[in-house]
């Protein structure tokens, strides 16, 4: 299934690219002024190939899942705080819900990893594939076979949200833990340290950072991934969540539907999903960047751009939720903007 | 009236912003972690002077005028330009319009100073206080009576809006040259060169490029504005609707509403508003970098921090009202998240 996803993900519509590009260029203002407005519109129309692609339906799939490295002492909080989040998403007082509500975007809950009974929380949709990880900084969060169904998860969900009629994904997340693995993937993919790579994540003192980067540290040292297999890197040092959200960016480029990138974490899933399949980053848009210190180098490896710096580090695709309405902002301009022929503007005496 | 104005001006209301601060220290995030979201709002409480800001209805007040520098060669584009986007402003067709809707903004088309007759345009107020400015290059800009009455002509804007039920305004502009002033007065209040100060405006070439540093030069050279007063340097070096900027910025913070600062233009005349009342810059809210190099110094001098990141460069307001969305936002989450104690999640054990 995996490999079929990644035969499926095409090179962009370079004809509709230019179809837009022309049109943007013929809208009543300074060729390219509008910056990355334009080439927003301009990839979108390459994604979808829709030289005037329409303002899309927007759907957020929250994956949450546990991770064993907590035991680590690398969070400032229980791990119990992911179920209760979870309900917290459910009755709709999270970050994350005002966000979606606010920008018009529908979101999806799921359990895919968390280490608790979730059936029967309304609003939570039941995916789990294990009940989160084992620790890593000990040996392999998880198997191979786990990381796959992890990864295949995530497809299935963007499948699904595509046929529905979804015509944007966006990536996020919750798990106690999630940015010791992150940041493990970062160290990993982009050959900073791990004392790089640590952040203060949910907000956390000195001892905890000191246990978080040597936790990392253990963990790469340990488990000693294999560079040319990133489900092996995933499964090693990873999460459930992480393996999923790359399984959702794969299936979103495969669908030919544009996937904002949250912050840290959903940028660490981006690393093994460009890994996994190098074509999947046209398909990626970066939305802001976060506070956690090594976001900034993961974006510029995958050659990311961020809309919004607003120093944020909720995670849970709050970042992303935020950027969404430029993107229909984009995609507004191309459609609604008067040519100069049309408003009888003269044109710059220059071009 | 400028002087009552700038009297008017009060400092922030510091308990509205402890009681949004205690509030958003509830909410069921890691302290800070929504960054500069969670500042807006406490910044906006203080604004407003209400803990609990609703929503603010938003208006931007987009104001025209010529400039009489283009004699120099200073723009690609031809001065007539000025008129026909005020059409195109009034047909709803300019980049300004597209995200004013999206945004659901009112939008407020004034020719402040149009080298044409406007009357009887229909979507364009006719608050013209001179047929444009004279060649700063050559000589002071404007009067200093000229100055003060685009200035007045801002507050009577502002005002307006506000006493209609704005509860945020935004700041655009149109005018065929105005980067060459707001260049000059760049130079001027932050101490870079003129080659510095002078970006590419609309997109230039390298000789109008050349004649654009040298008509800044000039103008400081010949003109020597006054330090010590603000309205000597605006009617100098200056322009109408930079003037007319100034007065919406420090009658927006007289009447307790957040004013929206757009890009290079906008910038520049937040320089002069905060020369003439220092304490307008907690009013000002910073919206986003433009790909004008002088930009940036200028927003740091002011201390103001953009949002957006994305090297725009069309003016009219554009940064400003694409950045609106981010301002609601902020709002909603103090409105809508819900607390620890509601949701029944932990709180963190370091806090």
């Amino acid at each position: 299934m995996l490999t079929d996803v990644i035969m499926g993900i095409r090179p962009l519509d370079y004809e509709a690219m230019r179809q837009a590009r022309e049109r943007l260029d013929s809208l009543t203002k300074p060729l390219g002024s509008l910056g990355r407005l334009e080439e927003i519109a301009e990839r979108v129309a390459g994604i979808t190939g829709n030289p005037l692609p329409p303002v899309p339906r927007k759907t957020a799939i929250l994956l949450a899942a546990d991770h064993g490295v907590v035991v680590e002492g690398v969070s400032a909080y229980p791990q119990e705080v992911t179920l209760q989040m979870l309900a917290n998403f459910a009755g709709g007082g999270a970050g994350m819900n005002v966000l979606c509500r606010h920008a018009g975007i529908e979101l999806w809950v799921v359990d895919i990893g968390v280490a608790a009974d979730t059936r029967g929380m309304t609003g939570v949709s039941n995916r789990k594939v294990a009940c989160g990880t084992a620790n890593m900084a000990a040996g392999p969060a998880m198997s191979r076979e786990t990381a796959l169904q992890a990864l295949e998860t995530g497809v299935s969900l963007a499948r699904e949200a595509v046929e529905t009629g979804a015509g944007l994904l966006i990536t996020g997340e919750m798990g106690i833990g999630n940015t010791t693995p992150a940041s493990a993937l970062a160290a990993f993919y982009t050959g900073i340290t791990p004392e790089e790579a640590v952040g203060s994540g949910s907000g956390i003192n000195q001892e905890r950072r000191q246990n978080k980067i040597r936790a990392v540290a253990q963990a790469l040292e340990i488990n000693k991934p294999d560079r040319n297999d990133p489900v092996d890197v995933v499964a090693k040092i990873g999460g459930l969540e992480i393996a999923g959200m790359a399984g959702i960016m794969l299936a979103g480029a495969a669908g030919r539907v544009p996937v904002l990138v949250d912050g840290f974490i959903s940028t660490a899933a981006a690393l093994v999903a460009a890994h996994l399949c190098p074509a999947v980053k046209d398909y990626l848009l970066g939305t802001h960047v976060s506070q956690e210190p090594a976001h900034r180098v993961m974006l510029e490896f995958l050659g990311l751009a961020p809309m919004l710096v607003m120093e944020m580090r909720l995670g849970e695709g709050t970042g992303a939720a935020l950027a969404a309405p430029v993107v229909d902002a984009a995609l507004k301009v191309l459609h609604e903007m008067a040519t100069f022929g049309e408003a009888g503007v003269s044109k710059a005496l220059d071009n």
